[in-house]
């Protein structure tokens, strides 16, 4: 069985902007293909109402899981919790189960629930909420989507909460080797070894090192981990001055 | 006239795998927000062709601009040529304009032009070359869509050599304010000071500091910079503490 495939929608200005360089998206990628789930497309949009249920019904029929982050805060600017509503024609309110979490949290701080505070509590109505056990504010799942903060600690422990409650699949196997040679020097050998494993690929990763030289990183993947071991020598054997 | 808006489309497994966390968006994120471009949306994609054929179609579409990074070298996984050409109906080929820059370039080190450098030659019929001062093989734009090398160093070099060429906008000016206090308390005044000043835009970034603590970054955007500077001022007031 192939593994379950996944897209993620980052939403916020932050990225776009140039304010923030991203992290949740290395985070969520890297938790994703230990799972064994094929992460296939990422989107980043703005806080724009049109754009976020644009991308969330695209995602949502395209992939098996959306994982969002980003705008479930309590401020102006935080609309995904809505949009995710209307995605979904959901109604939204203040949910009873949320407002409880949120009283118990504040409760126990000494902090009043103030009407701010309970944005948070904003639910669609069928939705099942992700724990969050670092500010308490619940993230949601809705069918196949999955809303989270874009706080990253709040952001990573969401993702720690609802990934369990997945079925994954096969983690990919993979192994690479720094050739110091041009791209173009490895091009022709590695379409070849490509061509003959159907069932790995090989990725080529071009860099420039810091002190003037430059090379590629030859990565291959597999759901074999033999195969792929066995790829790795070959490709050893192809470019002996790894 | 409201500012030209943009996208981007990465092109390769990098990001995707969980191997790569990404330069080039947060670089091209920049340097648009300098040039008053606005960039709206980030897609991520595999190399996989009806993907990026149909992300290419999609956003070059909705946008005035669109930037892609990464598939443009030398090896069997570099597409992102081909499928241009077919996005825009247009044959590809090695192209004499291409060759002619490879061929200076490699003789000049000593090398030879070998098929699969030559593939870095390949471009659709009518675009239009983007300098790549750094390692030769060239870039190009098809209409609205501007396709530059994923290795950071040659992106950056192909985004300094293409901006210059498009027609900005006014750069938005911004201000920020860390706020020592929890998102849910600065919610209601905020919310009230951006109803008050509609030409601006309000957003706030919510942190937890690695002491513990938490906070906001609040930040105010805006065409006008002494509206911007007035809003600062503004919610000094209204946050004394930050």
């Amino acid at each position: 069985m192939p593994n379950p495939t996944a897209a993620m929608l980052v939403i916020g200005d932050e990225i776009l902007s140039g304010r923030t360089r991203d992290a949740n998206m290395f985070h969520l990628a890297g938790e994703l293909a230990k799972a064994g789930i094929d992460l296939r497309e990422v989107r980043v949009v703005s806080d724009d109402a049109p754009a976020i249920i644009g991308a969330v019904r695209a995602l949502s029929g395209l992939f098996d899981h959306v994982f969002t982050s980003g705008g479930i805060g309590p401020t102006h600017d935080d609309i995904t919790a809505d949009c995710i509503a209307e995605a979904f024609d959901q109604s939204i309110d203040v949910r009873d189960d949320a407002r409880a979490l949120l009283v118990e949290a504040y409760t126990r701080r000494g902090a009043k629930v103030t009407e701010a505070r309970l944005r948070m509590a904003r639910i669609p109505e069928h939705a099942v909420l992700i724990e969050n056990p670092v500010s308490t504010a619940p993230g949601f799942s809705v069918g196949n989507v999955h809303v989270m903060a874009g706080v990253p600690a709040v952001f990573e422990a969401m993702v720690a909460s609802v990934l369990p409650k997945l079925t994954g699949g096969t983690p990919l196997s993979s192994a690479s080797l720094r050739v110091m040679r041009a791209e173009s020097d490895i091009a022709a050998p590695l379409r070849a070894l490509a061509t003959e494993c159907p069932d790995l690929s090989f990725g080529s990763y071009p860099f420039h090192s810091k002190d003037g030289r430059y090379g590629a990183n030859v990565v291959v993947r597999g759901a074999d981990a033999d195969d792929v071991a066995e790829a790795l020598i070959r490709l050893k054997e192809l470019f002996p001055d790894a």
